[in-house]
């Protein structure tokens, strides 16, 4: 995994967070300090904290929580200790009343005593596995985001939040979907093993070639439509409770941790 | 798995729960409706709720969490739907303040409506794992309790919520140690994997003869002492925490879900 052209060679998390904390980088963070767990991040008032984690807890496959921060501290201590979360993610979009109003660089305007963070894991680490096993990973070759689809699977309320699960679809060719099920489903804290294969109808899903968000990619004859939990449910659940204030990572700005994306195996 | 001498054969959770419900059983539950999870129960006001379930995301090996009700609602929808937990376990525990005030066989008089109750994961599953793995469960064999130590590590802490992490204790044949941590490794529900293996030093326990909780069990020549985190780990750090009310059952006395151990198995 050599770095890209354009992307520094930064070799830590903590390296990568220092660049974006001076400012040095606000870009996506695909390809930065290889090998380490990104994480998406969903911060919410302390009022609403408990609905959210009791529904992350009710739907672990789309909301894999890595950390939670005690409310008003913007330091994960156990994924990232010294890090902080106003000023180490190169891009956040802030909603109110469930609608995007602002894109910013850091939250030092906004953060207040009763936030509480949420980091919840991401494709990246369990892509980096299937790469690794020799799964190809479609997107990833054509250079485009992965294809997101809203399902007409119900997630399982709590309190506030509910809705559609959302999922990410890879084509995988079909000697390989047993790899890819076994080698994600080692990964059960970034999503884990898909939670369906090869019948899109059976999700509500029409038209592979036309993505809810996301880009379409090729699917080539022989090939399996291969579906995996996404972490883009919890932000649209979160977002359709319309809260007054929630905070994200602007799409694929992503929280970079000191964890090791091998150290999520959980076996 | 043959019915005990005087366990009635019954054979689904469901089942078990009527004849608790009726009062027709108020003995421990092992045994009973083999092959389905049984789960300990705590129960505390929702104020206290975010921070256990926090201390529970922050600890998953001592405390795995099957299912969260809603707010005052006793049934647990998803892994027993159609149960109350006022009246389908034989016996609870009522703490107030951090002290044991009272054994009662129903929740029908202290129940109210801004109760939240927690099931967390137990050991039957896996040890019915290790047993038809050839691993043998000393405990089980001997009659007895199993072995549970206060270690010197400190859980993670969460708001009201923190106090060491309690461990139990299998003596297993060295040669067998494997397949031990491979066998409950398959169920990260219910404790999963060893979180230490061969040194009790290592975790502040000097003396295996002697277990803060349960009975003192044989170890043979060859056996080596293994350590799993154990559910008694939150009721303990909860009763630390001197909640004004808190109900949990009564040891050895467990709620029996629909679930069946190996639908718990992670891969």
């Amino acid at each position: 995994m050599g770095a890209h052209q354009d992307v520094p060679s930064v070799t830590t998390g903590l390296e990568a967070r220092m660049m974006i904390r001076q400012g040095q980088w606000r870009r996506p963070t695909a390809g930065l300090a290889p090998g380490y767990v990104q994480a998406n991040l969903v911060v919410l008032p302390r009022e609403l904290a408990y609905d959210f984690l009791l529904f992350a807890q009710r739907n672990p496959k789309p909301c894999p929580v890595l950390e939670v921060t005690d409310a008003g501290s913007p330091e994960p201590r156990l994924s990232a200790p010294g890090a902080d979360l106003r000023t180490d993610i190169p891009r956040y979009r802030i909603y109110r009343d469930g609608n995007l109003v602002e894109e910013v660089t850091d939250l030092k305007a906004v953060w207040t005593p009763d936030l509480v963070a949420f980091l919840l894991g991401c494709s990246f680490s369990f892509e980096t596995a299937l790469l690794q096993a020799g799964v190809p990973v479609r997107h990833i070759e054509e250079g485009r985001n992965v294809s997101m689809f809203l399902t007409s699977v119900a997630c399982v309320p709590a309190g506030a939040f509910s809705g559609p699960l959302v999922v990410t679809m890879r084509p995988i060719p079909a000697a390989l979907v047993p790899r890819a099920v076994q080698v994600s489903g080692r990964f059960p804290a970034v999503h884990g093993a898909p939670i369906h294969v090869g019948d899109p109808a059976a999700l509500g899903i029409h038209d592979l070639g036309k993505p809810d968000f996301g880009d379409p990619v090729t699917i080539r004859n022989g090939e399996v439509p291969v579906f995996w939990a996404c972490g883009v449910t919890p932000q649209a659940v979160a977002m359709h409770a319309k809260p007054p204030l929630m905070i994200t990572h602007a799409p694929g700005h992503m929280f970079i941790t000191d964890l090791r994306d091998e150290s999520l195996a959980a076996c």
